[in-house]
C-alpha cells in the first residue's frame, strides 16, 4: 500500500524532518532497505548505517541526534511507531480459516461461538468450547472440555489436551502441546510408578506461546501462564508452575516442577530453572543460566549456578586473570627463595 | 468422589491419627488445600506448611515427627500412597478413543488387535499393528510396518515412522517423533552426503515418553529404549543411542549418537552427551552438564565438562574464592616487598 | 539383496584384500555384524574390532595397517564408500506416499507438479504450489502461497506458513515448524505489544531440517537457511537470521534474531548464539558453547561465553589446578612467616 510521510507521521503522532510529501511504499531494515521503503533505528548500534540508508524515511527518537540524507520521523518510541507503520504499509499477509472446514471433525457436543474459523483435519471433541472469532488452524486436536477463549488463534498441529483453558487473545504457534502429563514418578525397589497428573494448565488472556513449546498438566491444580506473558519456540514450561503476568521466556529455556516466577520476569534463551523455587518480579536471567534457589525480586543473575550479573562477570574476569596469577605465585616463589638463600 | 480417611488409610495399609471419619473429598498440594482436601509430605522442605495447613488430613512418613493441626495418615511411602489416594479419589478425567473413528484413516493392510482406540485423522499406513487396548489419539501418523504393543497410548500429533516397534504400556505424548533419519552425512569437498539410515527404534515396554520428543532411527541396526525408561518433553535421542532400564531423562536432555546409557541412569534436565561414549549404571548426572567422555557406574556429576559432583563443587568454591587469593596473593608481595628492603 | 564382495568394490573404486567371492548380504556395525555382513571404520577408535568382527568384509581407509581375520576393501574414504554400499546392499525400506490420497485437502486453487505424493489428513492451501516428485507426508500443513521444489520431502505433521518458499531436495523431517513468527515485541508500561512479523523463510536446495525444529519468519525480508545446510532434531532459528551454506547446525542449538551465520559453519549441540552478531565461515562451535559477539572465520571456539579452544582449554587447566594453586600460597605464606621471624 502506499502513503505519503505526513500521512504515517499522521498516524504515529511524529514529526518529520525532510520531505513530507516523500511517497512510502516498502518496510524494512536499515541495510536492506531501497528507494520508497521506510525503517527505523531503536538500537543506537544501527546509528552508522543511517547516513548511507537508501530508504526514503528512517524513524528515530525525538533525542536522537542525527545526519541523514534522508527524511526522518521524530516519535517517542521508534519500534512502538514502526509496529504501526509495518501494519498501515504492509498488512499483514494472513488469511486465517473462517467458517467450520468440511473436512474438520468437530463434535456434536463442542460449542463453537460467532465467527470461529475451524481448519480442515482439525479435531474438537466433546465439551470443546471455541470463543466467538476464534480460529483453530487445520490437524490441530482441542481435548475434551478444553475451552479456548475469543480472538485467540492456534496455529496448525497444536494438541490441546482435556480440560485445558486457554484465554482470550492468545496466540498459539504451531506444534505447541498444552495440557501433556507432568513428569511425576515414585520409585520404589528402582520402579518408577506414573503419579497421575490430574491437574490442568490455565493460560491466561493476550499470551502468546512460540511454536513446539510444551506447557505441562499439574499434578493436581493447575500450572499457569500469566497474563500478557510471552514464550518464544522449543520452550519446556513443567507442572504446576505459575509464571506471573508479562513475563518473556526466550527460546529453549525449561522451568522445572512446582516453581513460582513473578511478574515482569526476562528468562533468556536456554536458561533453566531448577524445581520449587520462587523467582522474584522484574527479575533478568542472562542466557544459558541455571537458576538452582529462590531469586529475589529485581535481580540480574548469570551463569551456572546463576549470581548477579556483576559477581559473575567479576569472577569470569578472575579466571581469565589465572595465567598471570600463576606467573606472579611464580615470581613470588623465586623472590622468597632468593631471600632464603641470602638470609 | 467422597471418601472417609478410614477407607483411604485401609487402601494404602497406613495408620490414622486423629479423625478418622474425616470425609475427603478433594486432593491438593499443601499449601493449597481446603478442608475436604487431603495432602502430603515427603519433601522436609514441607514441614512447615503442616501446621497451618486447612487440610482435613495429610499423609507423612511413618518417622516424621510432626505438630499438625490436622488428622495425620501414617504410611511407608508418602508419594507412592498419594499415588493410589489420587486415582481413588479423583479418578482420571481422561476418555481416550474407542473405537476406530470414521475421519481415521485405516489402511485395509494394517492390523487392529481388539479393542482399540483409533481418533479423527489419524492416519495407519500398509503392515502397521496396533496391539489390544492400544490408543491412537487423532492426527497420529504410523508408519508403514510399525507396530504398537498393547496398552499403549499415543496422544496426538504424535509421528512414528516406518518399520518403528513400540512395546506395551507405553505412553507416548503428544507431537514426538519416533524414527526420524539420524543425523549422518559424509562430507567430501565441503558438501555433506546423507549416510542412509536404514535402521529402526525399538522402544520397550513401560516407556514413557514426553511431549515433543525426538528418538532417531538408527543408521543401520537399531536405536533402543529400555524398559521402563521414562523421557520428559523435548528430549532429543540420536541414532544408534542405547539406553537401559529404569532412566530417567529429564527435559530438553540431548544425547549424541551411538552412546550407551546403563540401567537407572538420571539424566537432569538440558544435559548433553556427547557421541560414542558409554554411562555405567546408577550414574546421576546434575541438570545443565555436558558428559564428554565414558562414565563409570554410581557416578554423580555435574559441569562442562562434567566431574564427579564433589571435585566440581570445590572447584566452584575455589573460584568463588579467587578474589580472596587474589588479595592474598597482594598481601604476601607486599611482605616480600618488605623483607627485601629490610634485608 | 545378495552381492559379491567383487560387485561392491567395482561399485565403490576399492581394492579387495581376501576373499572377493565372498556373499555380502547385509550392513552392519563392527560389533554387531555378523557373516554375511559387510562392517566398515573410518574411525580408529574401532580399530581393536577389527581383528574380532564376524563381518565377512570390512571397508577401510588405503593408508590403514590392519591385520584382519576378514576381507578388506579399501578404498579412499571409508564412510562415503559404505554410504554407497548400504544403499546398494540394503535399499531404503521407504515407499513415500505416492498420488494425492483421497484424505488429502488440497485446495482447488494450490498447484501441484508432476508425479506428487500428497498423504492422507494433509492440508494444502490456496496457491500453494508443489514441486514435481514432491512428497507430503499425511497430517502436513501447507499454507496459502507456500511453495515445495521439486523432489522435496516432507515428513508428517509438518507445519509450513504462508509464503514460505522451500527448495528443491530438501528433506524436512516431522513436527518441524517453518514460518512462525519471530519473538518480537515493543515494551511500553511493561506491556508487550507483538512487532508484526510480516516477512518469510526461504530454505535453499539440498537442505535437511531435523525433527521438531522451528525456523521462525522474518520480521519484514526473510529468514534464509543457506544451500546444502543440514539441521539435526529441535534446532531453533529465529526471524532474520541467515545462514551460509553447508553450515551443520546439531541438535537443540538455538539462533537468536537478525544474526548471520558464514559457509562450512559447524554448532555442536546445544550451542545458543546471540542476536545480530556475525560468525565468519568455516568456524566450529563446540557443544554447549555460548557465542556473545562477532566470531572471525576459521575460529574454533568453546565455553560460555566461547572463547578460542585452546584458550578456553588452558583456562580451564587452571581451574583444575586452583588446589594446588591455593597449597602453593599457603607454603609461601609459611615461608615468609618463617623469613619474617627469623629477620
Amino acid at each position: 500500500m502506499s502513503r505519503t510521510l505526513k500521512e504515517i507521521a499522521a498516524l504515529v503522532s511524529g514529526d518529520v524532518a525532510g520531505n513530507a510529501d516523500a511517497v512510502i511504499t516498502g518496510v524494512a531494515g536499515i541495510e536492506d532497505a531501497h528507494e520508497g521503503d521506510i525503517t527505523f533505528i531503536a538500537n543506537p548500534k544501527y546509528l552508522p548505517f543511517l547516513s548511507r540508508t537508501r530508504a526514503s524515511a528512517v524513524i528515530v527518537g525525538r533525542g536522537m541526534e542525527a545526519e541523514a540524507g534522508t527524511a526522518l520521523l521524530r516519535v517517542d518510541n521508534p519500534s512502538l511507531a514502526f509496529t504501526k507503520v509495518v501494519s498501515f504499509i504492509l498488512p499483514e499477509d494472513i488469511r486465517h480459516p473462517s467458517g467450520v472446514h468440511k473436512a474438520a471433525v468437530v463434535s456434536a457436543a463442542a460449542s463453537l461461538g460467532k465467527n470461529t474459523g475451524i481448519g480442515a483435519c482439525a479435531v474438537i471433541e466433546d465439551g470443546a468450547r471455541i470463543g466467538d472469532n476464534a480460529v483453530i488452524y487445520p490437524n490441530c486436536f482441542i481435548g475434551r472440555n478444553a475451552s479456548i477463549g475469543s480472538n485467540t488463534i492456534v496455529y496448525s498441529n497444536v494438541s490441546i489436551r482435556e480440560n485445558v483453558r486457554i484465554g482470550s487473545n492468545v496466540i498459539i504457534h504451531a506444534g505447541s502441546v498444552i495440557g501433556s502429563d507432568g513428569f511425576g514418578f515414585v520409585t520404589v525397589d528402582g520402579i518408577h510408578h506414573k503419579i497421575p497428573q490430574v491437574g490442568t494448565v490455565i493460560i491466561e488472556d493476550d499470551v502468546e506461546i512460540g511454536a513446539n513449546c510444551t506447557i505441562d498438566r499439574a499434578r493436581f491444580d493447575k500450572t499457569v501462564i500469566g497474563k500478557g506473558t510471552k514464550l518464544d519456540n522449543l520452550v519446556h514450561i513443567a507442572h504446576n508452575v505459575i509464571t506471573g503476568r508479562n513475563c518473556l521466556i526466550v527460546a529453549q529455556v525449561g522451568v522445572s516442577g512446582s516453581t513460582t516466577i513473578g511478574n515482569n520476569v526476562i528468562l533468556a534463551g536456554q536458561v533453566g530453572v531448577v524445581g520449587h523455587v520462587t523467582i522474584g518480579d522484574n527479575t533478568i536471567v542472562m542466557a544459558k543460566s541455571g537458576i538452582s534457589k529462590n531469586v529475589p525480586e529485581n535481580s540480574v543473575l548469570y551463569g551456572v549456578p546463576a549470581q548477579p550479573v556483576n559477581e559473575a562477570k567479576k569472577l569470569h574476569a578472575y579466571v581469565n586473570g589465572l595465567p598471570r596469577m600463576h606467573q606472579t605465585i611464580k615470581d613470588l616463589k623465586a623472590r622468597i627463595e632468593q631471600l632464603e638463600k641470602k638470609r
